[in-house]
């Protein structure tokens, strides 16, 4: 994510992913007014309630999720005549600019604030010490990208793309693997994290079931299509090395509603409350024209590009990208499949 | 306080500042030894064990700290047969380069890592949420400037001078004032936050009580006097604006021995365990020429000068306050008396 608060930052684009919690608001709501078990929780009920976001990245959109999530809690606490303070623990990778984060907390927050860096793939907290996690449109990002997709001797090499969409089978099966195996140790380092009866909200951005049985892309997997023919435009001209782009692929996968369910059920430590696919306004309504398009898709890629190509191409690639999306049909006929938000809740199972 | 990594950081320039806590590491463990009470704090000894530095700045030197406190409470719980886990929360400003504290968080640490934003002169955790509080080499900065320093109406204006250091009696008073108020909202705001018999260390940077008899100044003292000579004959070559001098005046007290404790004693929530001054290496021993002196100062002192005066003038700033550090034979004269640093624990009273 682009750190900091100028017209390229996460920060200042953002406005997308924020969609998922709006509209996943009455939910959280909703459900940690049935869900929360006073009694369950009650022999820690007077110390702090603590709460994490995990995969908060720079704000504001963290600061929304988590003035929701702590109303809930405060209203549902007052039935019980009780006032907890909160802490928020915000996590995010070393690498996310987590000044800018602080400098945009909100004053007039009711909660203690903390960061928190490191990889939410492994254990970030002390046993049984949180008492709510949440995670919103970071669960897509993986930890690495999968092996064989950089290897050329591999059915599943990933030649002269970037990402699964648009890419043959192998690949996709690939970043499937590499997201159940991710998944796995988020949910694993989480239920050791949470307390007894401690509850977790997920917001996943995913693919509609439906694409991949009609083998299709959504919008945002022909992004990465389209980003990826950029480069190769660059590596033809000469401006980037071709094996670098054979070498890159993008760490981030869409699930699909009926692989999360099965991953999910598997986890022996959590029970899914609720799964449900969320509404949201999808990216052509968003993203009306290509400019918006592009300081989006730079403000989330820019550091992830940079890292491996180095900052010189990032103004000819997003360029030719602008050109690319504003010459396509594709991307703003309302015909085409987005991506859908998948909410889950889960609750952290008794310890025995 | 300088944030990066690079040559005139604080991070490559605190050297100073480490040897405190080295020198106090055997007092540390004796003292976590001989006064941590395990069956008053049993009711949260299954939970995660709490620490916060307060001021902890860039590193290295809180990490360095954190690893002496956690070895000496992982010998005293293994006593007990207790290995709880332990939770360090970083404090310091929120306009403290958190980005490098957390990218050089050492990997072998036996913690769960948190950094907390803001002021520690209010209240930054939530209520009994703290196990133990350290600061080192924090308290000594103010939470603003005396307002009448910089009143040209007050006995107390300290016209041409950026500190106590050299000036006449009101302005210390003014300060003396200043750092009674904040060490009250300090020992208050960590009151609130620490477990009922939860401890505190502090090192403070302080003058000796001599230096106030005598109406002599330490060499620190004589370091902020000489760099406001040097901000004066700036203004008389047109560099900065005289005014801006005047109105200049640094966030820094030092006290003494016997206002401290008077300090101490008169708080109702905290019981002093221990007080007493460590013999910790002298300026004239670290600091053998010049330039390392000049390095040091500007690692501490670069960010508020800036903030005043624009990031114009540092340089020509500090390379003539360079010229006259080398011209004095008075810092690096081992007769002239250096601050002391004052070790206290302190205990948080039970609450009724």
């Amino acid at each position: 994510m682009n750190g900091g608060n100028g017209p390229q930052s996460y920060a200042q684009n953002s406005s997308y992913q924020r969609g998922a919690t709006e509209v996943a608001k009455e939910i959280i709501r909703e459900e940690i007014d049935k869900k929360l078990d006073i009694k369950q929780l009650s022999s820690t009920s007077m110390d702090p309630f603590c709460i994490a976001d995990f995969g908060c990245s720079t704000g504001p959109n963290t600061f929304v999720a988590m003035r929701i999530i702590i109303e809930a809690f405060e209203d549902r606490f007052k039935k019980e005549g009780l006032t907890p303070e909160f802490q928020v623990f915000f996590n995010d990778l070393v690498s996310n600019d987590f000044n800018t984060l602080f400098a945009s907390l909100p004053p007039e927050r009711h909660y203690c604030a903390a960061g928190v860096p490191g990889s939410f793939h492994s254990v970030m907290f002390p046993k049984a010490s949180l008492h709510f996690a949440f995670s919103s449109y970071s669960l897509h990002w993986l930890s690495r990208v999968p092996k064989e997709v950089t290897d050329n001797t591999s059915p599943a090499w990933n030649k002269g793309k970037i990402h699964h969409g648009g890419a043959k089978r192998e690949v996709l099966d690939a970043y499937a693997s590499q997201f159940a195996t991710d998944l796995d140790s988020f949910l694993n380092a989480r239920a050791h994290e949470l307390v007894d009866g401690g509850l977790m909200a997920l917001l996943i951005p995913a693919a509609p079931d439906a694409i991949r049985e009609s083998h299709t892309s959504t919008i945002t997997e022909v992004e990465c299509e389209v980003l990826g023919s950029c480069l190769m435009d660059l590596a033809k001209k000469g401006v980037v090395d071709e094996v670098k782009v054979h070498m890159f692929n993008l760490p981030v996968y869409f699930t699909f509603p009926y692989e999360l369910k099965a991953l999910l059920k598997a986890n022996e430590n959590m029970d899914v409350q609720r799964m449900e696919m969320l509404n949201i306004p999808g990216k052509q309504e968003l993203f009306p024209n290509p400019t918006a398009n592009v300081l989006y898709l730079r403000a989330v890629l820019q550091g992830v590009l940079e890292k491996h190509f180095g900052s010189g191409i990032v103004d000819e690639l997003f360029e030719l990208y602008g050109r690319k999306v504003a010459d396509s049909s594709f991307f703003f006929d309302p015909e085409n499949q987005d991506l859908i938000v998948i909410f889950v809740l889960l609750r952290r199972k008794m310890r025995t």
